[in-house]
């Protein structure tokens, strides 16, 4: 009987968990709203019964391994959550309590490296040694592939490529400084620049408040994706800017790391699928031509499930004997 | 008899040559002041001249390999000069013309990739498994050691840090595109920047056209330094601005590839050596905090002998058996 492994994506809102072969497919998944209890012990056995919910509904399967991917700073090696802001915790060693409640292995993961080892393993960056993936979502996130390895840095937080900075005198961010990638191009910040776009110009609002109040309660990026694809001039406008910041951010990373291919993908990039395409087009233009010459831009092709997959393959590994 | 290895650092205006012992100690060295010939079989035998001026001056010594750096594109693997604006070459198999004209098993990097690879080996990073060098000359170039392996990327091209875009709205770079770390802080624009000021402001120019005459013909970015080290308020200015340019720069590698270290060397920074705390200051104030608690900002140690260290030190692996 072939083994399946656990992947669990935790989010800001919502708790994905997933039952994967070793094919990377998902045999069984569920969702779940929030976390699983107030304090690590009840979050713990909330966990167990969604494995065990998924373990039933795949008939005669047995589970070798569990993936956790957690937003936040991960301790990959000792199995610690440093800060995780979606669960609130501080220096929390999961994967040891995970283990001895569950009796299962465990790994944890940075939810941003273990969605680009997804990619990389059964998405868009199959077989690729050196791939550079972005996610834009709410904010913006990287992970690294690097000849052939998923790549932590000395503290196992590289690929924070929302906060490269592509302007220096550009409008703050999150992270306290100003002028990021992700103060221009994050999912918070396109609703924000077309807040103030509506505010500082009524007239040339023509459909970003009404999609707005229809669909949204405020103006987000989504409303922004939607009102573009209406066709809106204000919507439009704002979308050729997010392309800019895009291209000025991924320009940066094509030339200092010199990938195969670059991997796009987040709620942002659904949205506007044609991102991807304005970025290929800018990149080839403003990066070095050494630096493009072999390289692909795609669309990341796992959607909202590569964190999932990529946890579970994590985790696999370790069932491999990998690291 | 230990074997000892040539280093060889081809750069714009000079070739610097030298005789490295296992430790990395330069044993002899000597420069000239430009190419050895004017096509690729006279370069070739004035290297081997040079050579062989530099084995005579070590008595008794035995030279086992030779590692050239060259500016431009590298075909490491391979041993081709891919593109070398400053010999003028274009796809140059220097490494089989080398070893069938002297005899000497021999390797091809990139200058500034070997000039990293001996920071990391012999200078500041000795034991550093994730470390990044900016050279900050009068281009600005980049090496990447990354899991205790100098990093070279998809194509040989990765650690181009110089076009990292700090300012979208920025001024144009030598590369065709605008807005790259280079372009504020890289020493051509140093000195665009400071003949711009002078032009702009001559009532504020105090020192910045009185060094220049009397120093370096017109004002160059060794003029700045020059004039500030004088206390000239309008060239402090400019190192201030150089400053900003770089943690800018600085940060956004730091935030991408949460190195252990990042060693700052090259003319510029060897001019004006107050900017490696400026920088440490700036990205520490800057940068996410996960990446900034284990790390260090050091300047370079080996000054210009950086790349001949780093190319003999790159053909000892060969003679080691390494790659």
């Amino acid at each position: 009987m072939p083994k399946l492994t656990v992947g669990v994506d935790i989010g800001g809102t919502k708790i994905e968990t997933a039952l994967v072969d070793e094919q990377g497919r998902i045999v069984a998944s569920r969702r779940t709203d929030s976390g699983f209890g107030l304090d690590v012990d009840g979050w713990v056995a909330g966990l167990g019964r969604s494995v065990a919910e998924l373990q039933g509904s795949a008939v005669g399967s047995e589970i070798g391994a569990i993936g956790l991917g957690f937003a936040g700073q991960i301790d990959a090696e000792n199995g610690v959550v440093r800060e995780s802001p979606n669960v609130g915790w501080s220096n929390v060693p999961i994967r040891e309590k995970l283990e001895a409640a569950l009796n299962i292995p465990a790994i944890v993961a940075n939810d941003v490296q273990a969605a680009t080892f997804g990619e990389w393993k059964r998405g868009a960056g199959r077989g690729i040694p050196h791939m550079v993936c972005m996610f834009v979502g709410t904010g913006i996130g990287g992970g690294l592939v690097l000849d052939g390895r998923l790549y932590r840095g000395a503290t196992g937080n590289a690929g924070e490529l929302g906060h490269i900075i592509i302007d220096i005198n550009g409008p703050p961010c999150h992270c306290g400084t100003h002028g990021c990638l992700e103060a221009h191009a994050g999912g918070w910040a396109i609703a924000l620049r077309a807040q103030e776009a509506v505010a500082r110009d009524p007239v040339a609002d023509g459909a970003l408040t009404a999609v707005a109040r229809r669909l949204h309660g405020t103006i987000t990026a989504a409303t922004v994706s939607e009102a573009a694809h209406q066709g809106d001039p204000l919507a439009l406008r704002l979308v050729d800017e997010i392309g800019e910041f895009l291209v000025a951010g991924a320009t940066s990373v094509v030339n200092a790391f010199n990938p195969r291919m670059v991997v796009l993908g987040g709620g942002v990039v659904e949205g506007l699928p044609e991102l991807v395409g304005t970025v290929e087009t800018g990149v080839r233009r403003q990066a070095l031509d050494a630096a493009t010459a072999s390289l692909d831009i795609v669309k990341a092709e796992l959607g909202g499930f590569a964190g999932v997959v990529g946890a579970a393959l994590l985790a696999r590994e370790l069932l491999d004997g990998g690291g």
